[in-house]
């Protein structure tokens, strides 16, 4: 098996390589598209199901809205339309003929939905709707990266509607929370939180909460927002109801979401030059169990040794036993390297002798002999520290991505460096949009509190705050 | 609460009534697409839980393929083409510009997902391949219907390669045998199973299998199908694979669906004038507790004991109490009936005081007076009992429904009655194509080791078979 390239030698290669070779994605015939293998897909469907259950254990449903939404809709609100038109795909011909009106492919559903929500909703009483969805959405990009950045991705849309600003507001609020807790007890990702500067925001939003991960590379990740829509939508569909008092009011909003592209962020969280390294909660597999067979020799009683490790775990432990008789062991070690199972269980002529096996951490490499009985009872313990010391690992990581500038020279110089760099900033969208152009860093968010700090990097001017500056996939 | 539309009056009407009025689904504004709402889309989350477990018990993966396809590729199988093509919808322009070649909205996958295998499957070491998608898919359809037939569905669509015919012939059954297991154990509907005729088959495949349910209306409606494919795909996209003995080989294929149709075949299995009956297996709640709360009254004691009913279940039971005080206890009555809940639980004033509650079946409306301690134990064994009812009930309607008929005249008096008519058929396509003409009754499916009975109803000529005709949905 032909090793995968170095992250020293090439960061986006050692990604691509560990995406194609781990078998978690390929490409699709058409440009921007991918194409989700079993093994990506079922990290996915494990984020799927830890998110969905936390979902509703907030009291969301899910449903479902139409992919195909009337160019028209997408008109109406003034700020999404400038967002959204020019990454459209454009459905014209159905049935062998041209439509009367062109049809979109959703590139996010609020126009829709927000048609949809204006016959639903009359008054007080129909309120609050707490409505996810779990769809495929297009947007046109030009750089597609797989799971990062594609044309076609699935994600969840989640899309509310309030009588109240502050009951909408404590809805994305509520979102934001979960997707932190999400990235950091599931994937093991901590996240930096906070909203969106004006430049950075979704196109039809009030305020945009952002959940921001530090890759290995250096390099920012968004990896869910949470949007407050305030009345926007509500006023560009005409969706009022009744309130308490009887007058009529306009619906207030929240939308959010997470996307497949968070498989590809676990990738660039946890992964090393052997290839993926998986945190247990999302792994397909947790414990590969491999009985190192000999060519010449009976294996007989080495293969019963391996299936009766592998039994007593019944649905507790995800675990398989690799049988193969085609490949060596040394290969098969390899592969599941390289595939980010969290425990290899090798199991010898001279271990089942001594009645024990050796236990073999993916993420450290460290050799844990344990007795055949006691594997069972051993394997849940191991895997939680796997998880923990993951989470330890990454946090320690962006601790240290962490930094500051006191002034652009200082600045420039870091951000070559990655990570977040905490700057002054004066709050113009000026500013802004200098550092961006001259450094390719955007503000990343702007963190609750932040420090006063002096003077603007950009245009000398205080006072400014504090804010994380950073280069983003 | 105005009534819905009695099904004696217009059985169309009375379907679209509950699936509206129950709050299943609603009309977008795509000509020909739905919204499948939460209540609806609980159903099809229950649905998808129960195959995707059966289908991962036998050994497949999910993945994900594009939703867009180049146009040349369906192209590539001319059954296929023809078959598809007049339904598709088409992408012309992406991201402001003209496509150089139009995309097609997947209408089913096999075309994408061959072109796929071919750069995978090199041995037959990488065979077989068990994947199965659970995505949407859009056929240009001119009457629609929401669940039974809309431009976009849900749908869950199994693609497999095998080495040998014999291995993917075998896949085609066993899947089949799933789809039989599901719509009797799950949906409480039985089928008829079989093949079909070469005039209803799938195009591309050499065998369509097919479960076919009938509805309360004495129409038919296609359940679900399983393909076997041999290598008309496989020689399509030229995908070959070394065999064991080292030859060039074809690829054997299968390929295999249900989809949210199958809602739409739950609601006219089994419901009545009064709205929706759901089997508690896929009921999205199976219990609901209404406290009869009074105007003018403490209604503390009432309430709290609601709750106290409810709380046992924990997760072994979906229950919920309604508590609203906005609506009468009739209403809440009349609502859940409409939405087919399983069982409801009444709590009133006198219930109270003889430490009792009643329980009411949706199917049968028995009232059930069962003191409060043993609510918890009983309710599970009535879910069960109901849920049973409903498979015998629905069996009894199927078995009253096949009937035979001799005479080509008898049989056009018969197929107005609805249900299976069994009659004998030559086996020829002309036959087969005018009958379909002339009495709207298509063959449903070739019975295995169908009966030899005498002549042909339409041509006279023997020996013919006795097959199933039905209108269909």
């Amino acid at each position: 098996m032909a090793k995968i390239t170095k992250r020293s030698a090439d960061y986006s290669q050692w990604y691509i390589d560990i995406v194609t070779r781990a078998e978690m994605a390929d490409y699709a015939p058409v440009k921007g598209c991918m194409v989700i293998r079993p093994w990506g897909y079922a990290i996915w469907e494990r984020m799927q199901r830890a998110l969905d259950d936390m979902f509703k254990d907030t009291g969301h449903s899910n449903c479902y809205f139409p992919l195909l939404i009337p160019q028209s809709f997408l008109e109406k609100e003034a700020e999404h339309v400038k967002g959204f038109a020019p990454e459209c795909a454009v459905v014209t011909h159905g049935g062998g003929k041209l439509l009367e009106e062109p049809l979109v492919i959703r590139p996010t559903s609020e126009t829709i939905i927000w048609a949809m929500y204006k016959k639903w909703i009359q008054s007080w009483r129909d309120l609050p709707l707490l409505y996810n969805q779990w769809a495929n959405v297009v947007r046109w990009e030009m750089r597609t990266r797989l799971f990062l950045r594609t044309a076609e991705f699935l994600w969840q849309e989640g899309h509310t509607a309030h009588a109240t600003a502050k009951e909408a507001m404590e809805e994305a609020e509520r979102i934001l929370g979960i997707y932190r807790i999400f990235a950091e007890q599931w994937m093991a990702m901590p996240v930096l939180s906070g909203s969106k500067s004006e430049g950075q925001k979704f196109p039809g939003a009030e305020i945009t909460y952002t959940i921001e991960a530090l890759m290995q590379d250096g390099k920012a990740l968004q990896a869910g927002t949470s949007h407050y829509l305030a009345q926007n939508f509500a006023k560009a569909f005409e969706v009022q109801f009744q309130n308490r008092d009887g007058q009529l009011e306009y619906v207030y909003a929240t939308s959010w979401g997470v996307s497949t592209r968070l498989v590809g962020a676990l990738v660039m969280s946890h992964s090393d030059d052997a290839g993926l390294v998986l945190p247990p909660k999302l792994a397909p597999l947790q414990v590969v169990v491999i009985p190192i067979l000999k060519a010449d020799a009976d294996n007989a009683g080495i293969l019963a040794a391996a299936y009766r490790v592998a039994e007593p775990f019944g649905d507790a432990v995800r675990v398989r036993v690799d049988d193969r008789d085609n490949v060596s062991p040394g290969w098969k070690f390899n592969e599941w390297e390289l595939k980010g199972v969290p425990i290899r269980i090798e199991i010898g002529p001279k271990d089942l002798e001594k009645g024990q096996v050796v236990l073999v951490r993916r993420d450290t490499g460290e050799k844990i002999p344990t007795a055949m009985d006691a594997v069972s009872f051993q394997v849940p313990g191991v895997l939680e520290e796997v998880q923990e010391s993951l989470l330890k690992k990454a946090r320690q990581r962006l601790e240290a991505g962490c930094r500051k500038a006191e002034s652009y020279d200082e600045f420039k110089r870091t951000i070559e460096e990655g990570g977040f760099i905490y700057a002054p900033w004066c709050g113009s969208r000026e500013c802004e949009d200098r550092i961006s152009e001259e450094t390719k860093a955007t503000i990343r968010l702007l963190p609750e509190g932040a420090e006063e700090g002096g003077a603007c990097i950009a245009c000398g001017k205080g006072p400014a705050k504090r804010v994380p500056f950073a280069r983003a996939y």
